[in-house]
């Protein structure tokens, strides 16, 4: 028996809440949320926890429980965390919020309020990246750098005929890491002296933005490298790289890019079942607390299959109020067209970046034309 | 249109196969295998792509293509992918596997031949674990240091009396990061410490694995600190951390300790719907060729979900044999207890290592004679 070992150090004294739908029948509801929120914390017998603070405070505890509504067989739970679970470290939050509870069936985790020391957010945001690239009053254009397997000379000469057509953003594709036939530093110089090269003649402020996921130390140096080399954002899958990743490149200032945050290999955090994370909560939140100052999402209706209420709150949850949080962009993609961006306006409003990769390259006989298109279809110009 | 940049850089000539399990009617399956083909890697329009190698052998290519057994609606299809797809990189051989496909429901991974440049795995393995603690002939012990708050002095007393009473691996607790209540840097020095001083008793080489999970820069930091402070291996949560900092880890001959993968916030890739990654793929061989020496998972049975079968497949995964890659040890956790060491031996073997939390502290009045009865059990001799 572990005797009472109060911390003897200054506690915070606050708690932060994690609202979870959770999968019970009403006899086992309580046990069940009793026991996540032992899970998430101590992970310990609860009667072998020693008196005191430990036991008073540590665990997670249940702050209400009730049916979920209309479906049956769901409860929702809100389990408050003291803020010491977390410290002040991103990863330990995710890891509070659903690291052991994501191998359990039918959890799902629907909100949460962000501890003090983590309410900080994109270091741009939506009024910084505008700003940069001295775009008001339309949303963002971007298009991605693909097929994989171009040289690199081909790859920069699409960049500098998208900038030149007028796109914001021009992002290697997700798939272009530091392959033989566009190896990473000779990819980055040349691209972003492309983009550098069309802005000199248009005026306009367009931006490289390389893809630098990678491991622990390469990420660092691809994004030291892409700075120095003229790149005006990076693009980070954080499902590859890690969370840690976004967040400790937001958060250096001898970095200070604007990030994109990439969903490869995230979907089955929100398509778990009845389980995993809420998709909103996902690509809006998680991603903006991570410092992504633009978030990229599968649209409805294109090559993938999120529907247009989790895309709706995708973009609710990027612009948000919360205190210390910049918004962020949410960024519909994934099979997009010229001819749809009316719909999407409609749809986000004038704060999203409208990403077409591959697709644009059928819109006009030049990708020049094609981006020009794009841009102009943006700003509400007759296409 | 692209011309033809057919690459002027010798090509490698080879391709590696992904099985994929895939939710499709008769008469949409092929192209829907076609379009995961073309998704994966150029994600571009095919009829745009450039004449040559590139539109010949960049996109992935349908293998097989049948009916998956007794599943209705579901189809098992080979892709092979160009080994130039993938590179050398871990993260980027994953983003071919699964990154946007990820987002599409009804997708399976389900096996994969790994490319020739990422045929590596645990820098000790099976062999290496067992001739660093000198322990043959029954499995290994492990226990954790918990519970999340308690100060740094009880848990290196924890960590003491373990491996007095001769467990073999001592790891934090997946919880314990670097909260002021027990901050790292002194965490590890306490911990590491405190093992030693049993070794010197007991003239055994049990060894403390602290939790370096961290950003891409603390979880080298972290690394290097644990391995100057004395830790015999360390614990990564590769959901966390990224799956490139275990990799990176196991291949930086100046860090060469042992790793052991915990699997927080992983479960949605298993539990994914119908679709995800396969767990015996994911817990077995993913996390051998990221380059872990022990990956914990939750054992049937205990406060997880997993069957029996899956346990299974993750434990054959762990020491199928494939060139250039050591065995890894499983090891099932989650809810575990000395009554059932007999059972988790006849259904793992000796190759595993049985983990115990915090239920050791109910197995006897003192954590030094639980741990005692811990590793009595696993050498077969009576409790």
């Amino acid at each position: 028996v572990i005797a009472d070992v109060s911390p003897t150090l200054p506690l915070t004294g606050t708690r932060f809440r994690v609202s979870y739908l959770v999968a019970a029948t009403a006899s086992e509801a309580e046990a069940r949320v009793r026991s996540i929120a032992l899970e998430q914390t101590v992970e310990f017998p609860e009667d072998l926890l020693p008196d005191g603070w430990l036991r008073a405070e540590m665990p997670g505890r249940i702050e209400s429980l009730a049916p979920a509504g209309a479906e049956p067989g769901w409860y929702r739970a809100e389990i408050s965390f003291p803020e010491e679970a977390a410290g002040g470290d991103l990863l330990q939050f995710l890891n509070v919020l659903f690291g052991n509870a994501s191998l359990q069936p039918g959890l799902r985790v629907i909100d949460f309020e962000l501890p003090t020391r983590l309410s900080r957010g994109p270091r741009f945001g939506v009024a910084g990246l505008r700003s940069r690239l001295g775009v008001a009053g339309r949303p963002l254009s971007a298009t991605a750098l693909k097929p994989m397997g171009l040289p690199v000379a081909e790859l920069a000469l699409q960049a500098y005929q998208t900038a030149l057509g007028g796109i914001d953003i021009i992002k290697d594709d997700h798939g272009l890491a530091d392959q033989t036939l566009s190896p990473f530093q000779l990819r980055v110089e040349r691209c972003a002296e492309a983009v550098a090269a069309a802005n000199r003649e248009t005026g306009r402020r367009s931006i490289y933005a390389p893809n630098i996921t990678g491991d622990p130390r390469e990420v660092f140096e691809r994004a030291k490298f892409a700075r120095d080399a003229g790149a005006g954002a990076v693009l980070v899958a954080p499902g590859l790289a890690g969370f840690g990743a976004l967040r400790a490149l937001a958060d250096d200032p001898s970095f200070g890019l604007p990030i994109l945050a990439h969903p490869a290999l995230t979907g089955s955090f929100v398509s778990a079942g009845a389980g995993g994370i809420d998709p909103g909560l996902f690509y809006g939140t998680i991603m903006r607390i991570a410092g992504a100052d633009v978030s990229i999402f599968p649209h409805a209706g294109g090559r993938f299959s999120f529907s247009h209420a989790t895309c709706a709150a995708i973009a609710e949850h990027c612009s948000r109020s919360q205190d210390g949080v910049l918004p962020a962009f949410p960024s519909p993609a994934g099979g997009m067209s010229v001819a749809r961006v009316p719909e999407l306006k409609s749809f986000y409003g004038d704060d999203f970046v409208a990403l077409i990769g591959g697709a644009l390259h059928r819109e006009a006989s030049t990708l020049v034309e094609a981006s020009r298109r794009f841009v102009a279809a943006l700003a509400g110009e007759p296409v």
